[in-house]
């Protein structure tokens, strides 16, 4: 079975290119329930089965250990370590001695002018990635790079803290809500001098006034990351209320549980029916329905790897300066600035979000804020003995021959080669960064590949995707699990905004706002 | 496709009643491959699907929660809490106040006189079972009854200590071995004094000679639980000489966490075919064999539940007086006098174990020294607020409708009546203690019924049972994967004793040591 699985499997460069042409086909497809459910759980378990569960491989050890499983504080491995006896850092192949992290961040991630996202992709949708994506990535770096302090997966601590000590903190103890203040007349999180105890972490001096008590202690650092902090504390609490109407019984702990149960619902239902949707570009429509791996093969539970870590470091994807309302703020003037939010409301601030095209995640294109993080990955990625870039493809059976294969950009192959010396011998991060754009999509084949599995792992493995829990009394009833199922990221924003009108919330930057000069071929917004 | 399952599930009763008889079908299906596999997976199935994997629920909410899932801090519960608000302690039935606790222990529990264990288990059988439970049962007593420190399973933390600060001190960092002492010719745990930093708990006076550190703090308390701490350690140093043999450029690191590895199997193999078949006590040989779960529908993850610990509370069979090579000694000089073992020697000391008989799993078995911790389980199912034990009874479809149904003795019916009323207000500990026995059975039906499914659940879902651990490599190839698929309590024992002859190494006392007033109708023994 396994063997004839393994037969079926498709190249993954086939599959993409099926995936993102012959519209036609699709919307045939996705209108057929049976072929559609048929395919996703395909994909699903295409997916899942590519990463190792219960996990096999953490960076202590290049060989299979209980600690892998039963050491939380680790990251897990994609791949084991490459061992410390081998010839060359990278295994066999590449130079004896690696290029000075410095000489990679200056040659291969510096950005020399914004190159805009090919796809049109919006910083609301770059905010969303980090937003979400901080709720599992948490590297412990007193421990070292393969060590990490969080729940390993899609476990909403980014919204209700990372301990139950923070979670009451936050908590409002009344009709199971957050606490809230109200500012310029719309809700928002409270102040941390309100809360004391609720850890945040800031650098330099920030006013008071932009000190919020948030789930997540970096969230302080950007107003799109606060924008999204505000949108789901006000979306638990709406669900809240909702709950409470069709249970007035419940005391505050039954609605703040039942509330929390749903927004991680909502939260993998937004993330993979809008947001991986849009990183995916596909035509096909991924679905979330948990219901389709209840008679599979499929674990449920999950763990967050080192790769999976790197792999997601998407700063290029941040501009220099944000555009709101027509105010250009440099990034310096952005960061750790959440009163911005608060002064043009979640409304504009959101239309602007959505209006303003985030950067490509490609070589040369790391503001100067983020090249620090990038010199961190490389140094970090030497720590754990990463496996070189070229393996990962291997391992999924797509290599790289040459350096022309990997970018069509010839001067960063040129470096890459000088850098390197052997296509086999290119770090993980700066394969990753340089790879070459994949039709009709956001990122190159190897992100795309690896992030994936990873994805559709991590958000279908949560425990309210298990059969025992997807019901709805597990969500307070029909009412509960209705908003689950029909969560969208256009109603996340839409019923948490005051006013009659919504703004525009898109991932995708509407042709009108995008300048001339960033217009590209093969786009989103050009395509049939 | 449930609900044919559901059909074709068998009623408990009917089903022991075909296990533990038919001897001579039995022997024909054990030999047929093909039907022991269908059955053994059968089995499997049959009793992990009885547990909720992820888990729903802990002793804090009687409804559904993400903490159920994540906060691993808690016991899971096998069904939710009774709701505060209903009318009395055990839901609708029975008693508004429940019998003063110290009642319930002097009426039930307390020894009169003792009941030798009618399956004729020895005590070798009784320290297995409180020695290897021990690693998962860990409750954390300051945060209250509903809280556990452990690790959820079968993660062998009671040889290599509880996290990685005890094992790196247990270790010698020479071949992969744990430290150890020779004392009167043998090797045995090093002193605690000479590892200083190793918890152990001692109670009163307890001299240096006593004082080993052992991988779990409680095992100085029972020369039983000391003699099984020494042979694993043993068993764990002679792995790690087998592997070096086979792989002589392993350093100390690879070597341990692969001889680890083993260990953890080798435990797996002997609790399932040695002691899950002698307490099952069917014809049917139950295996341990991963694979057959591995294109099954199974969650390679374990939660320990409440009421599992407490039904595992198995005190009674404790005796009052230890002989050990025809020394009689009072429970009072047994407990903490780990030197008898190093004294008598391993061999004389296992086998006196194997020819004294234990005390029946019953009502009023309790000796004197444990009748505390009986008191101390009603307390904390109180405070837990259990469900009644009919309830769970009703749960597997097997429900009692009066007391003289629960127990064959009169006397405990009526106590029972007396103290609970209805037999729906009965407490779960109360009814597990006085439940009748079963057919050629050591214990009541409910805790084969419910220890089941939990031990079946928490054995196969450890990692090195998921498809991509089990497999030679993982084990050091095949001369380890053969150690753990040939493992046996005999051999455990045998291969780490000293001298060239075993001593008699069994769960069964042999019928010249049993004495005649102990002797019973329908043994182990006596059976065609």
């Amino acid at each position: 079975m396994q063997r004839l699985r393994r037969l079926l499997k498709p190249n993954p460069e086939t599959l993409h290119h099926l995936l993102v042409n012959y519209k036609w086909l699709w919307s045939i497809i996705n209108s057929v329930t049976f072929l559609s459910d048929s395919l996703m759980t395909f994909v699903y378990l295409l997916r899942s089965n590519a990463v190792d569960s219960p996990p096999l491989y953490t960076s202590a050890h290049e060989y299979i250990t209980l600690e892998a499983s039963y050491n939380l504080s680790y990251y897990a491995r994609g791949l084991p370590a490459v061992p410390t006896d081998c010839p060359t850092p990278m295994g066999i192949k590449g130079k004896r001695v690696l290029p000075d992290p410095k000489i990679v961040v200056e040659r291969l991630f510096k950005r020399t002018v914004f190159k805009p996202e090919p796809m049109h992709s919006s910083l609301l949708l770059a905010y969303f990635a980090q937003h979400f994506i901080h709720q599992f990535f948490k590297t412990d770096h007193q421990k070292g790079p393969g060590f990490q302090w969080g729940g390993h997966g899609v476990d909403v601590s980014h919204v209700y803290g990372k301990n139950k000590h923070v979670e009451n903190l936050l908590r409002s103890f009344q009709d199971g809500k957050l606490k809230t203040q109200v500012l310029n007349n719309e809700e928002y999180p409270p102040y941390q001098a309100d809360v004391p105890g609720v850890p945040m972490t800031w650098m330099g001096q920030v006013a008071d006034n932009n000190k919020f008590a948030l789930g997540h202690q970096f969230f302080g650092m950007m107003p799109g990351l606060f924008l999204y902090a505000t949108i789901w504390m006000r979306e638990h609490n709406r669900v809240c209320d909702e709950l409470r109407r069709v249970h007035p019984e419940w005391d505050d702990e039954r609605l703040f549980q039942t509330g929390k149960l749903i927004i991680q619902g909502e939260t993998i239902k937004i993330v993979i029916e809008d947001y991986v949707q849009h990183l995916s570009n596909y035509h096909f429509l991924v679905t979330f329905k948990p219901e389709l791996l209840h008679t599979e093969v499929f674990q449920y539970q999950n763990r967050i790897a080192a790769e999976f870590d790197h792999m997601y470091r998407w700063h290029p994807l941040m501009p220099d300066e944000f555009n709101i309302s027509g105010v250009v703020y440099p990034i310096m003037e952005f960061i750790f600035k959440s009163d911005l939010v608060v002064k043009y409301g979640t409304k504009v601030f959101t239309d602007s979000l959505s209006r303003q095209i985030a950067g490509q995640m490609t070589a040369r294109n790391h503001g100067f804020l983020t090249q620090s993080v990038a010199l961190d990955t490389i140094e970090n990625g030497r720590k754990l003995r990463f496996q070189p870039y070229n393996n990962y493809r291997k391992n999924l059976d797509f290599p790289h021959t040459k350096f022309s294969e990997l970018t069509d950009d010839p001067e960063v192959a040129a470096t890459l080669e000088e850098l390197y010396g052997d296509i086999d011998g290119v770090e993980f991060y700066a394969g990753l960064l340089s790879e070459k754009r994949r039709e009709n999509n956001m990122f190159g084949a190897l992100v795309i590949e690896m992030g994936g599995p990873f994805s559709v792992k991590g958000l279908m493995s949560t425990p309210i995707c298990s059969p025992r829990y997807w019901k709805p009394s597990t969500f307070g009833g029909d009412v509960g699990f209705n908003i689950v199922k029909t969560a969208s990221l256009e109603k996340l924003f839409c019923k948490n905004i005051p006013g009659d009108e919504c703004p525009l919330i898109s991932f995708v930057v509407p042709p009108e706002n995008i300048p001339s000069s960033e217009k590209c071929e093969n786009c989103k917004n050009d395509e049939l």
